[in-house]
């Protein structure tokens, strides 16, 4: 089949609330077969994340209470752009050091995510980060969590057993593991 | 710190708009400093995928137009659940059966991912897919894709390359190459 045959055209993207740090839209799109439906489209304007690597082989994660889920998360450091023309590399450094109170000698890309393509445009540009520097953590005023170091063989162990569920952690460490740091 | 002293304590959860596949929910929340402040929740009832796998070791995925991103992605099957108490394990038999035409003879838990825990609690459950039948596809009436069969190597390239972003396809892979077949 024709990819073309398989495009779906947006025929209205309508505001229905703008949220704090998502909007929602009520999208009409004409599928291909010619009728037309209403979708959710839920904006997002982009994040970043860091996977922090300590001189020892650690890596730095944030545990933190997340009302979406009504309990705690493990994850790596990560946190919304300001505005979506701010470049990620900057804003995941200032993440980092933000949550963590380190500075990153290095960052360089190692993957990029979409959360969840069916509703959202959600993308996180997720960097390694290394000479880490220790400076201060100077969390947002609603910002509460605590700073853990793993072995990456016990982020591995925790994807493993299912207790790391969160998407951009679980990617993140993969594919350090697969690509980047095969042998340890 | 004590995590007790970490938790957010939710005052209010006040339905915005019901969507199609997700509903936006306003949520008043008091952080651990005693402030309150208005957050986005996106509800979601959840959804199960397949790394469906044939027997000559090729996988399965569907290419898909996405209005939220306004491209085509590469990703694994996947689809909402029927209603929240819907055992996963069969919302994955049956969207693998319906997106490809093909019914999995074993089906077992690879990776559970939460995709984005800052706003919504849409959580996925993936299995491996094995001992593949061929039956029809049905495809939903506003549903359009095409099956293609892509190398477990083919899909590493891809992932290493960022050409998949996908967080649910690309963690189930990488889990898969990790965890289940690190041999091939």
């Amino acid at each position: 089949m024709d990819d073309e045959k398989l495009i779906y055209h947006r025929l209205d993207r309508k505001l229905v609330h703008k949220g704090k740090i998502v909007d929602y839209y009520q999208d009409t799109v004409q599928v291909p077969n010619g009728e037309t439906e209403v979708w959710d489209f839920v904006a997002h304007k982009g994040a970043a994340a860091t996977l922090p690597v300590l001189p020892d082989g650690r890596i730095l994660m944030v545990k933190q209470y997340r009302n979406a889920l009504d309990r705690f998360t493990l994850e790596i450091p990560a946190g919304g752009l300001n505005g979506s023309s701010e470049p990620t590399m900057i804003a995941a450094a200032r993440e980092l050091e933000e949550e963590t109170g380190y500075r990153p000698g290095n960052l360089e890309l190692l993957l990029t995510i979409q959360t969840t393509v069916a509703f959202t445009n959600e993308r996180i540009d997720i960097y390694l980060a290394t000479n880490l520097v220790k400076t201060s953590q100077h969390l947002d005023h609603d910002e509460f969590l605590k700073v853990e170091a793993y072995s990456l063989d016990d982020l591995l162990g925790m994807i493993e057993s299912g207790t790391l569920e969160d998407s951009k952690t679980v990617s993140a460490i993969l594919k350090y593991k697969l690509f980047v740091n095969p042998a340890q």
